[in-house]
């Protein structure tokens, strides 16, 4: 596994492109990373019991997996184990290349906690930096019993399940973030698994998404956003990059006011082909892609100028954010439906400061009516990059 | 009618006592508007067609009335008359109020709107006045048709309704005050009246409430509140305050949080006892108890000192309001998800700014702390009152 590990890192790398003298930095990090990774792989096949152990507490990671290490050893190449260990990289990973972007004293506070029912999460918040006002970071990977109907709630094609009280195992990443600068948009990401055991066995299935929220359109931004999950997707399966742009599109809708949340990404729910292991490195690769697809828009914008007009543009967008997520966002809803959840970790996702300004309507033209238009109707943003590239 | 609108407003000048001052200004203003209405009830017995037109169009609203003025003339008897009539009325009447207590450069704008299926509504807002940051001031009169599921979900001891599509009548007024000074408490009420009609005739009823929100707690202001408000509960029935005021506790609960979104007030639906015109008379004295229950807090501290710490505390429970408002309201969430609803005025009810911490916690007995344990376990306001008068 460790050998696939190395493997994705270099892949990760494939998918920076477009940005070059970003991508050459990226390098000298990864090759980095790459060697270390390569190390383990050395060690690992070399260690006795103890070392093995100390590697699988990964001092990389932002705390201790959720599931005792000992159980992850004897599973490890059961899909939980991978999965959990998949969304710890992910988080890590990506809070390190977050905190890289920030001053030096602004470093992701961590919450360690467990469920009574069963299991737990990781939630990484950095709050008030100087370059992101809220980025939290969170995995979980619960387990418990479900009635059938509860079960099927989390599902979007409700498959029928078969019995009383369901056994049940899910594991995720997700993470929102607000940037300060309005000039870079809000990332929001999430990659899940569940397994639900009925009498007719296990009945397992991936999620996931990622989507951009920007205050100001850039559409170069929007082009390699959407490019460089379209490399992940293509790895994988040609058509799921158009199917999930459009599901992206159709879900992150605030419907009473007629407008996307943002420029969209990809969205899919109840991925369950061709198998459990291409389902999960289609998922890894989307996991993998979203550092590629965002840390250069941070850079190339974080200290772009700006004044009180835009901010207060993107303190109203803000709003609209809570809008979704709280009227809206299945995870969100689920989430705090479920008793005993631990709402700290799942609003999280909203902004440190929001507006609603009565009758609010960009001037004719201007910028902010600019992305208004792109929210009213989503583009095909790669369709326009090959337009471009004609053209040009 | 005019008598009783006389009548009534005398009777709002009972619920001011407490603050005496405050009363005494109130009780010029008062008499002076009682002389005005008793005019109108000597003129409108002398009139020609053409003067009662003018009486009814009311100068004194915030705009026309919704109805076409011949029509209510026609139907002044109607519930549907009187109801859109008072909604009117006490609009006009607590923006008046509130605009006296602002700078006087700050008036409300008033958007008169239609409906494509029937009716419309006029919506007030002041926003980013010197005393008030957000408040807005709503009265909708609509109808049409709804599905038997639409209309039964319209109350909340579902009634059986017999037919397909169900011609409907609903006017109420609804208003939430986002003071700028923390010291200030948020105020909310909303009061409505409901047709259906089915195969076995007409169905009526009457909801509403009036609650409050400090964001520092002042005993002495919430035991005025609610003091006001068992008053024009007790003049119907004497089981009303108690029962309401627990039905209010119970629906302002942020569940996910386990704590209450203010200080509670009263809160009731489905009213259609003991009959039509007690209970509209009922629910007048309630709209109109809510100047004499807040316009004095809102004198009180309008000027009270305060400092970034304390505003900061106030867009934090900012966020909490928006939280229940998007997430549990009925009245937000029925008017989100009808079709072609006006959703300005359903959420002129947001804050004009909020905050979200992750993990935010009011230190050990200070005054936010303070606030929170009574948001924990609502407390019985005037039994409170009895003991301290007992001890005292």
């Amino acid at each position: 596994m460790s050998y696939k590990i190395a493997l994705r890192s270099f892949k990760t790398l494939s998918y920076v492109g477009g940005y070059k003298k970003i991508r050459e930095r990226h390098l000298k990090t990864h090759c980095a990373a790459v060697i270390g990774v390569g190390y383990m792989v050395y060690k690992q096949q070399q260690t006795n019991q103890a070392e093995m152990k100390e590697i699988m507490q990964f001092k990389n990671y932002m705390a201790e997996p959720i599931t005792p290490v000992n159980q992850l050893e004897k599973n490890r190449d059961d899909m939980k184990t991978q999965m959990e260990l998949m969304i710890m990289r992910i988080q890590a990973e990506f809070c390190r290349a977050l905190e890289k972007e920030e001053d030096e004293d602004a470093k992701f506070r961590v919450d360690r906690w467990t469920r009574k029912e069963g299991g737990g999460g990781i939630t990484c918040v950095l709050q008030d930096g100087r370059v992101f006002e809220k980025a939290g970071v969170n995995i979980s990977v619960v387990s418990g019993k479900l009635p059938p109907a509860a079960a099927q709630q989390m599902r979007t094609r409700g498959k029928n399940f078969d019995g009383k009280e369901l056994p049940f195992f899910a594991a995720g990443v997700s993470a929102v973030i607000h940037p300060r600068n309005p000039m870079v948009p809000t990332i929001h990401f999430n990659y899940r698994y569940f397994e639900v055991q009925d009498k007719n066995g296990v009945q397992w299935w991936f999620g996931g998404g990622t989507d951009l929220t920007p205050y100001y359109l850039n559409e170069e931004d929007a082009v390699h956003f959407h490019l460089t999950l379209k490399h992940a997707c293509d790895a994988h399966d040609k058509s799921y990059y158009s199917r999930f742009k459009k599901w992206c599109d159709d879900y992150f809708t605030i419907t009473h006011r007629g407008e996307r949340r943002g420029v969209g990404g990809i969205f899919f729910d109840d991925v369950d082909q061709p198998d459990q292991q291409s389902a999960f490195s289609f998922v890894t690769s989307c996991a993998e892609a979203v550092i590629p697809s965002y840390i250069p828009l941070v850079q190339k914008h974080k200290d772009d100028p700006y004044g009180y007009h835009e901010r207060q543009w993107q303190l109203l967008r803000r709003g609209r954010y809570v809008e979704f997520n709280l009227i809206y966002d299945r995870g969100t809803k689920f989430g705090l439906f479920t008793p005993e959840a631990r709402y700290e970790s799942i609003l999280m996702s909203l902004p440190l400061n929001a507006k609603w300004e009565y009758m609010h309507e960009p001037t004719a033209n201007s910028p902010e009516h600019k992305l208004m238009s792109v929210l009213k109707e989503p583009r095909d943003w790669l369709q326009l990059d090959q337009t471009h590239a004609r053209t040009s």
